[in-house]
């Protein structure tokens, strides 16, 4: 029902063909503007989604109207707030589509019988957590000790696909630079 | 056998008393003198710790020295570097003793044996690693939207226990600032 979820389920799991249609089957497939939100600071996060084509951005905004960007979500990957999402609480971020963009969401009642019924769901679930959280950890550890040109070549080496989709402006906020600086930086590295 | 370790478990966990004499059996008492490492950058983290007593800290070392801490652990927590210790690969950081402290400490081995065979633990182990990312992402999101000031407070409000613990050097190193902005922030909020 949802060709390419289905072919990133056979790429990336052992799930069986049935258990493939199953999982597809309980998706609700929704098409995304540019700038459209699935998810609203101070609204609970009810739903896993999978991004089938686009891009997405989980973001906070500071009362100043600025933006720290957490999450860059391209086709193939998944979103959600986790802690809104497992707790039930309301969301201190943001999530919405960067480009026009098809997303498949469950809700958290069918994802988690999905979870309970499908053992290789659950171990790619817990695989993606394991993964986010080793990446916490590095980019952590690069903000904490990476002057600003080296974050950019970071983000340079690690998402090669997104330089060109993202405008400036939200490559600066995922890093937690100024626009000034990053423009900088670039044009240092045109010049040199 | 560790009978704080005990009452942790009792506090934190149902297990049964013969769960829980069970996974305190496998465990090996280790005593750290203070700048004592269970885990430098370059070495497999091998082993699953229980900070007892005493407190621990998960830090990078840059070429010119400096120090980026990713995290503390005090009495009654849990650490490891957990990259490493999935994948069985090299660490990029280091584990040591800020103060003279007393772990537990199981072999991969053991710990993959107690979580199959007691169901409770491995629901610990897993509210700990939810715990763990919705930190993370908090303590990103602060460190990409906070000016120093408030990344100080968010430190006070969050770890009242461990201010007077810790060297101003080791909390500068952990927000990501210079000592002397953050001798600079104290004193400004002594007077004013």
């Amino acid at each position: 029902m949802h060709p390419q979820f289905e072919t990133y389920l056979q790429t990336h799991t052992n799930l069986t063909a049935n258990d493939i249609a199953l999982v597809s089957s309980m998706a609700t497939l929704r098409v995304l503007k540019r700038n459209e939100s699935v998810l609203d600071a101070g609204d609970i996060c009810k739903h896993k989604t999978f991004v089938v084509s686009g891009l997405l951005r989980n973001y906070g905004a500071s009362a100043d109207g600025s933006e720290h960007i957490l999450r860059f979500s391209p086709e193939n990957s998944w979103t959600l707030d986790v802690e809104s999402y497992d707790k039930q609480e309301p969301s201190v971020i943001n999530i919405s589509a960067i480009e026009p963009s098809q997303v498949l969401m469950w809700s958290k009642t069918d994802f988690q019988h999905l979870l309970v019924n499908v053992p290789a769901l659950k171990e790619l679930a817990e695989q993606l957590i394991a993964n986010n959280t080793y990446y916490s950890s590095q980019r952590m550890l690069t903000t904490l000790s990476a002057s600003a040109e080296e974050r950019y070549e970071d983000f340079i080496q690690r998402f090669p696909n997104l330089l060109a989709r993202l405008p400036l402006r939200m490559i600066a906020a995922y890093l937690g630079i100024s626009l000034k600086t990053l423009t900088r930086i670039r044009h240092a590295q045109l010049t040199r």
